[in-house]
């Protein structure tokens, strides 16, 4: 391995285009999260898919490190230069190259995110549907297989990428699937890069299914008095079929986060976020039936909003809801979790994690696309205290053991980065190794991501 | 590579659970086209997951072919044993292991056929989506990525396997994926194995979504007087958001052939067939704007049918379309074809079919799932004719051409097998030696139904 022989033919390459300043390394080297800063050894930013493929080319003939980076706000670390190296940073391949209108497709490069995607496509009545609060670029959401408040109803990326082009460890670039809708047509190497968090090669470009505006749009906000009744509300509102756009749960705490934070006035109690979408006459049905449910589980205080304001107000008071948690305590990091159970056990689940936060000394507001069986806590601790670190690695590993005791996965939608890999094992079992035997045909001198999802002797 | 002993040690294993006769060799060395039948060496009819995996230690050990075994209802020659080997037959792997009708999935054992899986679930208020026509076996399904009348609405076996249990190459069991709605916990395993056509495992066990049975179906019929027509009408009402649960385009040909098989009374005009599926109201609504669309596109002859025995008459028809088009033309056989293009394409490549087929001395209806852009041309020719099978073979590649010219695939639905084979290097150029990077990491000695799919050196 040879990195500084690397970076001295990349920056022939990219000339101005490769970073190597204290200040671009950092900012490459930070996460939103817990996670010690690592920052790479250079930063390039790369303006076509021949780029990218030149720049693996280099770093496969010097094994340097190769990371990818979209718009920082992974949150297991997965951008972290823990082996040192390159990162690729996608934020000059930000271009919408083909909209697609009759076929509900577009094709991007990776550095959009997705704010600015919906923004470029407001006026053509489509949008792209997968919504994971943060304004995170498309390819980080590829690249960890992110989903969101909307996965209920439209799914996550892994249903929502037609086609990626991919540039491999060695420099090859690939095309993985088509704008068909469906193929039978061999291995699916779209889901394979779907969620391989840049350990199998970098996406330079991503065609992505669209949606429809609808017609009509209506929200609410609804509490009730326990965890559990909320969570068997959604459960019947599913099993009835009631098609629901979004439907989030935030606990007691998120909610007085929330009223600190963004000047809310909700009770002190477990609360259902919940959106329609459809036409005029099918929103208000679905609305009047979901009514019913809620009424069955002692649901109360019950808003509607279809006005555009009022709902905006409502969905990003849920968008910045880690921020609004993080709030609650200045000067401490989060410990995110993100499990996954079958829908059934998410009552329980919700609940033994909220008693086990309670009877530990820190803080740890619960919230989470309940539709999908996820939720998270975000786990509240002050990094420079070791006790309080411990205390949070300890509840969010308590999350884990839960989440496969319950037949789940310890991330529903985050990746695994370097935050849940010792999860791995304990999830897959020998599946892990079959991971790690196809990271090494793909990556043999494992230079792309190292150090993070699997583990290569 | 010892076949001989292989079946030695396998007999000592299984008992008359080995099959050696000619009869049960000739029968698992069939296949539903035009294929020249290649018979295995011997069947087994294993009965659990851990005789699996000590099928193929043994088979492994010796180097002997392993091929999968489902209905028998594959297009692509899958199951044909043209290297030799093992018939790995999973008829008495038929059961349902759990029903999990709160989270709406269910456990299965690959060789239940779909409609044992329905009669089954009937009382429980949910029913399996995925519907290829045939009543093949969910493992044949899943290891295809089958799809078929209803994914327009419900998604492909690639989006309703939740989780798979698979044998490798060398015996281990793996698990991929849980009951979780969603996961971002590594590769997608579960997607690697759907599709792979037993070339890279074989599934002993697999978990389904499940949906619930919708309140009201309404299935309709209506005659258009060009292809034209009739796919602008599909492509507007996805455009509009109207949630059709089945869209099947039948050209006049096959219209013809229902009529004679069936005994229908359908004009010589080309076809759509329509279902819809939801509350009464909701079912009515969507009806109404489809009205809307039809006329139009100057449709006609529209027949609703809200009555169960009228639908099943309907679907049923339509289920044997394959049966029909075969007995247009008796000794024939038929070169199936299965393309999918974005559906702003679709109309042009259904038109440039007809037109081709029309110029051609054989016939060849055509009908498909235009929902997903998907359709197929039966081509019928005598298998003893060569001239007749090198026509056949001709329009097929034709397809094949236009399918990948207008952005789509050379197989929607059907798979790979040995039919497709030949155009994987034209569809996926690098990609495809990417799958062959990935078969050789898991299957080093190449023995999982080998021959199909990939090319391996």
């Amino acid at each position: 391995m040879n990195i500084q022989t690397a970076i001295a033919e990349l920056s022939t390459l990219l000339g101005n285009r490769l970073g190597r300043s204290k200040s671009d390394r950092d900012a490459h080297g930070q996460s939103e999260t817990h996670f010690t800063p690592a920052p790479p050894d250079a930063v390039a930013y790369p303006e076509t898919a021949q780029e990218v493929s030149e720049i693996m080319r280099i770093c496969a003939a010097h094994r340097c490190p190769v990371i990818g980076w979209g718009a920082g706000t992974a949150l297991e670390g997965h951008g972290l230069a823990i082996k040192g190296g390159i990162s690729v940073d996608f934020r000059r391949m930000n271009k919408i190259l083909r909209i697609n209108a009759q076929d509900m497709d577009v094709v991007v490069q990776p550095g959009i995110t997705r704010q600015e995607l919906n923004e470029e496509l407001r006026a053509t009545g489509l949008f792209f549907p997968v919504d994971p609060g943060a304004n995170a670029s498309i390819g980080g959401m590829a690249a960890t297989r992110a989903s969101g408040t909307t996965a209920v109803r439209y799914g996550t990326m892994r249903d929502n990428v037609l086609a990626t082009q991919v540039v491999l460890a060695d420099g090859r670039i690939i095309n993985t699937g088509s704008r068909a809708r469906k193929t039978s047509a061999g291995y699916d190497l779209t889901g394979l890069m779907v969620g391989s968090e840049g350990t199998l090669g970098l996406m330079t470009e991503i065609t992505l299914r669209l949606q429809g505006q609808p017609e009509a749009i209506s929200s609410a906000v609804c509490a009730f008095p326990t965890i559990s009744d909320a969570v068997n509300a959604v459960m019947i509102t599913i099993q009835m079929g009631i098609p629901m756009a979004r439907i989030e749960f935030v606990d007691s705490t998120t909610a007085a986060a929330f009223n600190s934070y963004a000047n809310s006035d909700f009770p002190a109690l477990p609360h259902l976020m919940i959106e329609f979408h459809g036409s005029e006459r099918g929103v208000a049905e679905d609305a009047a039936r979901f009514g019913e449910v809620i009424a069955e589980f002692n649901g109360s205080d019950f808003r509607w909003s279809s006005k555009t304001e009022d709902r905006n107000a409502l969905w990003s008071m849920r968008h910045d809801a880690y921020y609004a948690c993080l709030a609650l305590r200045p000067r401490a990091r989060a410990v995110v979790t993100d499990i996954c159970v079958p829908i059934s056990r998410l009552a329980e689940a919700v609940e033994e994690t909220r008693a086990d936060i309670a009877a530990s000394p820190i803080e740890g507001p619960i919230l989470g696309h309940v539709g999908d069986g996820n939720f998270h806590a975000i786990l509240l601790a002050d990094p420079k205290n070791k006790n309080e670190m411990a205390e949070a690695l300890r509840l969010s590993a308590n999350m884990a053991d839960r989440a496969l005791r319950l037949g789940g996965t310890v991330t529903g939608e985050h990746g695994v980065g370097i935050g849940k890999l010792d999860y791995m094992d304990a999830e897959h079992g020998e599946g892990w190794s079959v991971m790690a035997e196809i990271k090494r045909a793909l990556d043999p001198d494992n230079i792309m991501n190292p150090g993070k999802m699997v583990r290569i002797n």
